[in-house]
């Protein structure tokens, strides 16, 4: 059934991501087959698929783009693999991901996972900063490079299944602590004759210019030593930590967004960390 | 005792900014008197003052850099400060400003605040990257100009004597939430055989990338339509939030400084918020 006459390759999910996915490849001339559970309008020159199995057998190329985990084996239960690749665009645990691969592979078929790292909006768009994780089968990876270079940028980063959705899991457990921070800064401003947007460009320029802290961080977890290269120590920080809390009373501002990290500061610093940097912090989380 | 002869002024505390501050404008020809409570080496070719009366008397402009607002009190009680420039480098909250303010005024003395967005070593370089918000007597700001910008750049954000304080706090505790967020990413990585060195610029990419939401949350708290132009609603977001805590529990890590922000978003939803962006939760922080 595959038409060998030009690229092509199937897309199961029609939602706001899989449509994106699916015009970005139209946009350059694949022909794509689509599949969604419910009726949904496809996008314009998509063949639409009336069963998952008929989607599958269509192409080589799979890409999944569904709402979750279980929403992935629940649709591709009981179809048969056998020299299939399957890209899955579904956002899921390192975990869900490692044991869909082999899930896959016992059904016969090759496995990549990706994590989106953008909005629908940033797909098929030269330029929009947007990426993909990919991790799991090398082979897939290589075979399948030019259809992948099209929704988006790729990021391979290994042959561990779980290492996409890892990366991806941790850059936006990363953004929430960034919108956090942003979220409390508003609020400390809002009880004033303060323009939000005239505030917002110094609070972006902020934090694009402390971002590169992490380079610090990074140096210092390779190395062992949190004291190397310090300039603020943890120790000022926690001074600091008492203005913020000042401020935020005197702002009528609740400071739960920051007080769990205030509070590891402080318990490193009492045992013994007052000279370091706030790497050490990344460790009281481990358990 | 002033030098009518070439650029001067004064500068209280020998800390490690203090000292920064001193070389600074030392460097480009100012001749600077200081005082230091405790025997502290000066930097080379700076007027060391043997009591803070006449440390404060040599000079109009009087730069202030403590360890607090207390010590700030402490070191000005008693002083007459008739007709001095006092510019206070000493962080401090928005209310401690205001009063500190007033204090000033009733001795005499005009009164600009300052909290600096820089470490020592970034003070008197070029294109550092650096700067100073600036509050209070516009008079003083215009005045002494040329001398506020030698040590960095120079913001001046009203005539609201706390406004540079709340500046200052307000970035630095989105500061704390962007580093808490790349902590929990750190912690969440170091479980695995993946190199610290070699996450780090793609978690600094995506944190600049991503800065710029905050132009949407100050977009809608202008207009108060929490929905305008949102991609990734609330709904969308507290779903990813049970991603992320399910990886945080199979990778060993605390979600503790993520939580409160997730539980946020949640009330939010829950208040009938799915539709909006994060916006809502400055509204909830506010007590
Ligand atoms: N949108 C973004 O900004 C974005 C960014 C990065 C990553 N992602 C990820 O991309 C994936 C898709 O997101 P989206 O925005 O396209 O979501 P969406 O618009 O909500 O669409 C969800 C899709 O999943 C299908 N689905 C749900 N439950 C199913 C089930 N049990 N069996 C079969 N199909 C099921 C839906 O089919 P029906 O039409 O039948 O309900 C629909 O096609 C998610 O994992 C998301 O995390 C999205
Ligand atoms: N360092 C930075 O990265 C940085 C960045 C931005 C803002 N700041 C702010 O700059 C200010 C100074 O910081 P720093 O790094 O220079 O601190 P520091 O190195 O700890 O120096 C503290 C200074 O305050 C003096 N001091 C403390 N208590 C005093 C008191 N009761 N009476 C009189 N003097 C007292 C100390 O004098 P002794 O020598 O006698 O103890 C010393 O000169 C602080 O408000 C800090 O928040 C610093």
């Amino acid at each position: 059934m595959s038409d060998h006459s030009k690229k092509s390759l199937t897309v199961l999910g029609l939602g706001d991501m899989g449509s994106a996915l699916v015009r970005s490849w139209l946009a350059v001339g694949y022909a794509v087959t689509v599949w969604n559970r419910s009726a949904r309008p496809a996008p314009e020159g998509a063949v639409v698929a009336s069963t998952v199995a008929d989607a599958v057998a269509a192409n080589s190329l799979v890409v999944v783009c569904l709402l979750d985990d279980a929403s992935v084996r629940a649709t591709l239960d009981g179809i048969d693999l056998t020299g299939r690749d399957i890209v899955n665009l579904t956002t899921s645990t390192p975990a869900e991901a490692r044991t869909l691969s082999d899930w896959i592979a016992v059904r016969g078929g090759r496995f990549l996972d990706g994590g989106i790292m953008a909005v629908p909006s940033m797909i098929g768009v030269a330029d929009s900063g947007g990426y993909v994780f990919y991790s799991g089968s090398a082979e897939l990876h290589e075979t399948h490079a030019e259809a992948l270079a099209v929704p988006a940028g790729v990021t391979y980063v290994g042959a561990d299944a779980g290492f996409a959705a890892l990366y991806d899991i941790a850059l936006l457990s990363a953004m929430w602590g960034m919108f956090a921070g942003a979220t409390h800064a508003f609020a400390l401003i809002r009880a004033e004759d303060i323009s939000p947007v005239e505030f917002a460009p110094l609070l972006v320029g902020y934090q694009q210019a402390m971002a590169g802290y992490a380079y610090g961080t990074a140096a210092q977890l390779a190395s062992g030593d949190y004291a190397e290269g310090v300039e603020s120590n943890l120790a000022m920080m926690v001074t600091t930590n008492g203005t913020l809390l000042r401020t935020a009373a005197e702002q009528g501002v609740s400071p739960e967004l920051l007080t769990p990290f205030m509070a590891l500061m402080e318990r490193r610093v009492a045992e013994g960390g007052g000279k370091e940097s706030t790497t050490g912090v990344v460790d009281l989380l481990r358990r």
